[in-house]
């Protein structure tokens, strides 16, 4: 394994004492760049983007040349491991994913399967990761992710995003032994294609429950933690971040998980959080605060760094709008990577 | 002040003893009654329906004669209240409410004043709850409600929904002086208005944050909190039940409030809720449990009856969805009709 020169988000997900609080941000190679709406639109999809691993592997890099990040995150989709079981979606402009073969019965479960991530479109994003990889030459450790299964299973049984997921949830209560096969199946695909991300050379896993909190504490436990718990025990090679957005009622339990970091939407103050979590943290900033004028900003980010323990993450607590001021963007990063630990 | 026949709403919210739990559904005057589509139907559009008393009352008295629930809502909108101050906004069929001409500056802010609430377009709304109040004629109390100040500013300065609300939120950080007028613009306007709904003869008012849980818990605190303590201190003939959706952080502020209740969503276990709540509490039934079999549904709903102690009224998390199963509904209001305290 190549040795990493910035190894600030390692040794903090390790517990390992760091001079300063590593920073990035989920989103950062994404519409707010200039750079990447350029190389979007030569290549003229999202979804022809993921599939064009030079490309994706540009647009991987671009925050960490530009913004000087101190790691990079695979620019992928978790949409792709439904694609790679059979059950494809397309990507509507402003719209968001659209499956148009929803999987709400047996019928349907029966026609997915485990995907070859090495034939199937995993592909792609595994060649982005070698190439990523490649070009990287160890500056900062690269991420890989993936979709918790119940988020996964939201979309595909609800056949787009949505407000209340309310096919998704009735499924749960009407049809519990297919949506737990169908939760199982999305966990083995999911745990294939991670090997496949970690093979190919990701420092670092992140694994993004963006619906955890359309469900109530009972039903995320019973529902997606132990899923999660499946995957985090399985991947034993690197480091795993679970985010579970909107599941601030199982804080306590998520602190349970084989994995080294949660991360955190900003709809808890961070020490209410570190209260329940003994594990490094990560996030918690509200998006919104990029708009904010710098002098508020940096005053924001500094209660958050003078109040939180040596092990935390800088980042926020959702991906990057796409109308983030880019010089907002970049005097976080630079703020935080100027600011030592005392 | 006419007697009311059933007063287990109103001993509850004053925490006098009932020999069982009042029941009432947020969105029971709505699209899940095929009776409610009929006349929607009928008169053509959303506003049309509300901009008409006698039909407004009518679809407001369906699911007392329908469904047999022990309060009545007044069939309205909270966004009423933006428009009686110079801020129209346009209903399209599901999309949403949208604003032509979003409040974002001290010039737009300029262009609206307090309404007088028998001349605006707020004047339907106390029509219908004169009309509503007459035929009634006490079976149950009526309960009429106002958006917070908070979510009326999020839709005024947004222009319609958002996932984000992100112009909302950075006008906060950019304009504070602006955004604190504008609330108290708000506040004041939804006063009038409410006193006017208490002179026309609802017995309960219900203050909506629908959009509290896209603020972290500071901002919260800041932005929404004091505008609804504002209302509460200035509404002291009828009790006040306040539902912060998603602001499950704040529980303790909220309990501060001079009101009777607090509505809960279902992101939070009761018992956890109460720890932190002494006055009546409300809610917190997940609105997709409709969708479980009927053993289902009435095992969750028994639980959280043997949980909670004395002072509930039984609702949902959230709005009724509009493919809510009736038979569903009824079994759920009858069954806790059934349920009687030990």
């Amino acid at each position: 394994m190549q040795t990493l020169q910035n190894d600030l988000l390692l040794k903090t997900l390790y517990q390992q004492a760091t001079p300063r609080y590593p920073i990035w941000l989920m989103r950062q190679a994404g519409r707010f760049l200039v750079e990447y709406r350029k190389v979007r639109e030569e290549v003229g999809s999202f979804k022809g983007l993921l599939e064009n691993p030079e490309k994706a592997a540009e647009v991987t890099l671009q925050p960490v040349d530009i913004l000087d990040v101190d790691a990079a995150i695979i620019f992928s989709d978790i949409l792709v491991v439904p694609e790679s079981m059979n059950c494809p979606y397309l990507m509507e402009e402003k719209k968001g994913p659209l499956f148009p073969n929803p999987v709400r019965d047996w019928d349907s479960l029966k026609n997915l399967y485990l995907p070859d991530v090495y034939q199937s479109n995993l592909r792609y994003t595994l060649e982005a990761i070698a190439i990523t990889k490649h070009k990287l030459q160890g500056r900062v450790p690269l991420i890989g992710f993936c979709g918790a299964p119940w988020t996964i299973f939201a979309y595909c049984t609800e056949g787009s995003g949505s407000k209340t997921f309310s096919h998704a949830k009735r499924l749960l209560y009407l049809n519990p032994e297919f949506a737990h096969e169908f939760l199982e199946l999305i966990t083995q695909a999911t745990i294939l294609y991670l090997k496949g991300q970690i093979e190919k050379g990701v420092d670092v896993i992140q694994i993004f429950d963006t619906w955890a909190g359309i469900l109530s504490k009972e039903d995320f436990d019973s529902w997606s933690l132990p899923y999660i718990a499946k995957i985090c025990d399985a991947i034993t090679e690197v480091p795993i971040i679970v985010f579970a957005k909107g599941a601030n009622f199982s804080l306590e339990n998520l602190n349970q998980l084989k994995c080294n970091a949660i991360s955190l939407d900003w709809n808890i103050p961070i020490d209410i959080a570190k209260k329940q979590i003994s594990k490094t943290t990560q996030g918690n900033l509200d998006p919104c605060l990029l708009y904010a004028p710098q002098n508020i900003l940096i005053q924001k980010v500094n209660h958050l760094l003078e109040i939180i323990p040596e092990n935390h993450i800088v980042n926020l607590g959702h991906g990057l709008y796409p109308d983030a001021p880019r010089e907002n963007v970049i005097k976080l990063i630079q703020y935080v990577k100027s600011f030592f630990k005392k």
